[in-house]
């Protein structure tokens, strides 16, 4: 599964990784999850925006077939991740799971284990929101997270509307919470990690406890455009210059304050070589062990922005473009995954993941991470030995076997 | 004239222009060009590389006819500019040039004077830079001030060779000096003033003394890639806190120096949220009174930016992508025109124009500024009054009158 994979959207030059959501790599990744799927007889169930769920159903014996036929069969167990990738990403980031998935459903078959329950393998489309600028947008709109409305008025860079990206790849979108995921017990997702935890601990697989609040600030400074060689230096409003150092501010507050915030995408006006800019647009990824940390961390950014900007004669105006509270996992769920798992290690992550927006829609969610030795994620440099691969796989078809059984 | 001129590649939302050499609004004006000058009766030459020169060419009386048979035919005075912009750029920044010089021709004619000598109105392409990254890039192929080897690699952002955007603008490209100019004895641009000189002054018209030396330095800042939420901020090598540090940096440095820098160009890589940067490009326009002032500046900032790539683990390295000496416009010129102007003020500009390269190309040429109340330029609040343009045309008028009967 691996070996077909690989190639989808991968650049020559990087080994970077581009599956922009509803574009054509991405597609080619979704087919490839279909023909496994069908490989393995699943039942593909869709919601019109681009999230599945590929169900396995066991056979019911005779006594189950009563039930069901009173209306209360057994709830699924999901398992399984997305297949999108920031631009120039790393190969694990997402696929990791989803192969896991079909992996570990593999060898609960090969050894005779028949679930008493349905276990599906979700795809979630565009976790990361590199194109609509929503992370988890794909499960936001599978368990109504974001209202349709809002989702409704989400535009690319290009201007194009979600809907309108949905339908040119071959969707019949109509936005917002669908009967998806109403079957759902639970779910667990297998990811590889994002960052050197396991390393340090000598482990190759860890049970999430929390994932930290985050969000996304649009930082817009705009000022007065003119020309570079012409405008005297101390006539000048120049808002690259305000965001230079707010860009710095922020990376000083993080460190003072034990959070994180990142600028990594910026976009300018007119970028001319020889133009003083109008408007340099920023995004702070801010990220803290809870919402009151970030929210202190934006606010304070923002005040040495405003200050820097009433100096330069330039104006800034900072909108929220999404905010995700702390996500405690199923306490209850971790323990017994930590259990089952040789007493795995319980670790918080700053990143999000779409079994945060389940846990939160109220599916006991838990998640498993696969050691990366780099600790490096979102890029080609991503990485994730076989060995902890399969142990990866291993411990997610143990919890299978446990939670579906 | 303007009016045809003004609806051309304007943005209805900001009011500013966006005229990239060999787009579909440039094309317009350079039709728009080729028109006026049919109108005139004048003979249009051309290099193929988007250049062209529209001369008048007085009948000769039969003392000069028999001089032209031995091959010494008076060379003609040349007038004229650009009509390319900046990305949401001002409608005067090229167009008002050439517009007064159509429209000087049309003020000799009702006046009766024929010249002596032919009198062209010339157009040059890209004059801004904003495609090809070098400013003047017309005049430099038409002067052969810049190689055809060098030329030949250059590429605009999308990766399409200068060569194949001319031909598919309809040119016909050999890529170099050809015969455009040969037969140009001086050259007289007119401009409107990117600066606030003239307003300080009380005065409509000026007159060049020098151009102050420029150039353009890519400075490329390559980091670590990585999560922007799960990865410490002590484990990080962010290339964009270098350039913030480097953008801020060369502000000082040019307050302090005299001179000027700015950092109005960047592109990240990738440009996501939630990714750190690999990579950082950023441009760095730097001008002085001489080059050796540049080099200093530049020097400085690239020497600070590496002090604080050395903290960040990240790597800088600076590109020339081009430079231009200071340029000092034929004083003899100079002077005869501020005379005949009622004592212009004859003044010095930070700004690059097709007559500086002329001019470095042992044409004789001046420069005529036409004030600019907001000092504004590069942008849609780039302007000039009326009264002062017309002023301007009949300073052209006088000039042409004084170098070409």
């Amino acid at each position: 599964m691996w070996g077909d994979l690989l190639p989808i959207g991968r650049d020559r030059a990087t080994g970077g990784y581009r599956r922009s959501p509803f574009g054509s790599a991405e597609r080619e990744c979704a087919a490839w999850y279909l023909e496994e799927a069908e490989r393995r007889h699943l039942d593909v169930a869709t919601d019109g925006q681009g999230n599945a769920v590929a169900w396995w159903r066991p056979p019911e014996p005779a006594d189950r077939l009563a039930a069901s036929s009173r209306g209360d069969s057994p709830r699924g167990i999901l398992v399984g991740s997305h297949l999108d990738s920031v631009d120039n990403g790393g190969a694990y980031d997402g696929p990791l799971g989803i192969v896991s998935s079909f992996a570990a459903i593999d060898r609960l078959r090969e050894r005779g284990v028949v679930p008493s329950r349905p276990v599906g393998v979700a795809l979630f489309v565009e976790e990361e929101g590199s194109r609509f600028g929503v992370a988890c947008l794909g499960s936001r709109l599978a368990t109504g997270v974001i209202s349709p409305d809002e989702a409704g008025r989400l535009r690319d860079r290009e201007g194009t509307y979600l809907v309108d990206a949905m339908s040119a790849a071959g969707h019949e979108p109509r936005l917002g919470r669908s009967s998806l995921l109403d079957d759902v017990e639970a779910f667990v997702e297998l990811h590889v990690e994002q960052g050197r935890d396991l390393v340090d601990r000598g482990r190759a697989v860890a049970v999430a406890s929390t994932s930290w609040a985050h969000g996304r600030w649009r930082f817009d400074f705009t000022g007065e455009p003119n020309h570079a060689g012409a405008t005297r230096m101390e006539d000048r409003h120049d808002p690259m210059l305000t965001y230079a150092m707010t860009a710095l501010a922020a990376n000083k507050q993080a460190r003072l304050s034990g959070t994180r915030a990142t600028f990594g995408r910026v976009a300018v006006e007119p970028n001319a070589t020889n133009a003083i800019p109008e408007r340099v647009s920023a995004w702070l990824d801010a990220r803290g062990e809870d919402a009151r940390a970030v929210a202190s961390l934006v606010d304070a950014v923002t005040r040495q922005g405003e200050e820097r900007a009433g100096r330069d004669g330039t104006a800034l105006d900072v909108t929220e473009e999404s905010a995700s509270p702390t996500v405690a996992f199923d306490a209850a769920l971790a323990r017994r995954l930590a259990q089952i798992l040789d007493e795995a290690p319980v670790i918080a992550t700053g990143a999000g993941h779409d079994a945060g927006i389940l846990q939160l829609a109220g599916i006991r969610s838990a998640m498993l991470f696969v050691r990366n030795p780099t600790g490096i994620s979102h890029s080609p440099e991503e990485s994730a030995s076989m060995d902890d691969c399969l142990e990866g796989v291993e411990a997610l078809t143990t919890a299978l076997e446990a939670l579906a059984t």
